[in-house]
């Protein structure tokens, strides 16, 4: 695989790089966006990180992320470019990169900050490998590999593209960017190449178990107690498992979201089990809603209709409901698409 | 890595092989055992597999399973040795070969099976990554690299040597072997050559995300339910984590030991645990206990304390108690140990 002239071009005719990811950034938006950042500057280019924030405990690991900023902070000015600019030292960028994200509207929960972002006037760019959305900005240079398994697979070929080096830092969350999107190497999308990959980046630096642990075993006591909470609360309807996590459990373990990654995944463990589904009320009536599924059923179609998007094998969808009602709803879904066969 | 040519010679030499390895064998012990087997038949060699029966469900997708022997049916006249053998189409070994394990008394849990494979005269060889034990056989030729990270690398390597192909048959055993013994790499034996053996073995057929489904993710509803009354039911001494299964749980869950496989794994998922300790009660007041640690923790001693064994970060050991009595003793074995500071 090889990135497009026209992105390599953008790249290296520009010097002041604005990286973005989308909300709740997961080990493969924070590898990939710190990696590319790490790249640019050995082609001595400017590049910042603006994320959600603070950075959840799993990723802070992840050599760079102490640069990744605030998305909240970003300011209108550091947006507004010119060719000219007169004022030295003074924060600016010339092109915008959206990573592991291809939908502006998925930069931040926030409106006013999409709309800040969307008068910036330079170069956009998009490296992704999340299937396009319809609501993506038509006027981005796109670089879009639905079959690549993590966006971070994308950084590591346009390193070498731009014939960079491969520090243990980059290495680093590369390999971090491909075991969070593989599962650590279960899911569908682990091919050769993956593992070629993942091999080559160890012999770079990268240290698999540590890694490891600090990505997927890094649980607070808070969040494996919500998690106890999910499990205690599971809804079998073979080939589909239902879970959820209401207010009230975030609230009364002391979590949030982020706690939630990868409690989705762990359901795929139940034999007999295809179609995974977990609700979690992020605020009072208001639910963000993964799907996930093995092989051939394909999810994406569910979360479109509710309005959302993804991968065939893994989707997700916003919606403002009770769980009971949203739960309904879904079902019914699952039911016309013929999924509890 | 290449195989000592005395091992080499000794399975060009011989014609009919007996492999047997662990009790209670996992994937490694499969997976190794089959793939040797279909290498040794691609040189028109005979080979037949007698391993502990039946075989688990988690690992009757091994192709080549099928053909697994149970090992209390192995017979007496099998391991008679003759050169001259004038009885046709009757089952004989020259040569035994232990994969996975080096020591004949760990070969089964009954001694009569043990002392009937002893009286085996032919050719004995040895391919294992374990440490070898004081009482392994002097009077066979031993391969053992503790270093490795699966015996399945090890026959991997011994294909190559041989110029064997390694068909998708093989590829799946030997994924299977490494995936099993490195927890699907997630372990500190996760190594740029693993993954680069794990590669190759994708092109050569293996399918990752089936191999792992099978292998790990395969759990009954049963198992499940018990694994979350383990999870409602741990006691958290930072450092140190303490987990117990009651016969009552096992009872009305329609559980078994073999059930809890990982179970005691999956608590490395919390942060700052290093010492992980399991009690299952397998009958009233008999408890297996399971102590797992990370690092320079040897929970090997505390298991010694109590007449058990294993390495330094998995050992075990078995005690006439009740659970609050055998967890107080522990406890303060840890302590003596200085594990709380």
């Amino acid at each position: 695989m090889k990135p497009p002239k026209y992105l390599i071009d953008a790249i290296k005719n520009n010097n002041s790089f604005l990286i973005l990811t989308h909300t709740t950034p997961d080990g493969d938006a924070f590898g990939s966006a710190i990696a590319l950042k790490f790249l640019l500057e050995q082609f001595n280019k400017k590049a910042e990180i603006y994320t959600d924030y603070p950075i959840p405990i799993q990723y802070q690991f992840l050599p760079g992320s102490e640069f990744i900023k605030n998305i909240e902070l970003l300011k209108f000015e550091d947006l507004v470019f010119s060719y000219n600019c007169s004022q030295k030292n003074r924060l600016y960028f010339d092109t915008l990169i959206m990573v592991d994200c291809n939908n502006l509207s998925r930069i931040s929960y926030k409106q006013e900050i999409i709309e800040k972002i969307k008068t910036f006037s330079g170069t956009k760019l998009i490296i992704d490998h999340h299937i396009e959305s319809n609501l993506s900005g038509s006027n981005c240079l796109k670089w879009i590999e639905p079959q690549q398994a993590a966006t971070g697979i994308m950084i590591f070929y346009l390193i070498k593209a731009f014939n960079g080096e491969i520090t243990p830092q980059i290495a680093t969350n590369l390999y971090t960017a491909i075991i969070v999107d593989t599962g650590n190497f279960q899911f569908d999308n682990t091919t050769q190449e993956v593992l070629s990959i993942a091999s080559e980046l160890i012999s770079c630096g990268a240290k698999p178990s540590y890694i490891y642990q600090q990505s997927f075993e890094s649980w607070s006591v808070n969040r494996f107690r919500l998690f106890i909470r999910m499990l205690n609360n599971i809804e079998l309807l073979p080939p589909v498992v239902i879970a959820f996590i209401s207010k009230k459990d975030f609230d009364e373990t002391c979590t949030q979201e982020s706690d939630t990654e990868r409690f989705v995944e762990f359901l795929r463990i139940l034999k007999d089990i295809n179609i995974l589904a977990l609700f979690r009320e992020v605020q009072e009536g208001f639910l963000k809603v993964s799907l996930r599924s093995r092989g051939d059923v394909n999810v994406s179609k569910i979360a479109e209709e509710f309005g959302g998007g993804g991968h065939k094998n893994a989707a997700g969808y916003r919606i403002e409901a009770s769980f009971e009602e949203a739960r309904s709803k879904l079902v019914e879904k699952m039911q016309v698409y013929n999924m509890f066969k």
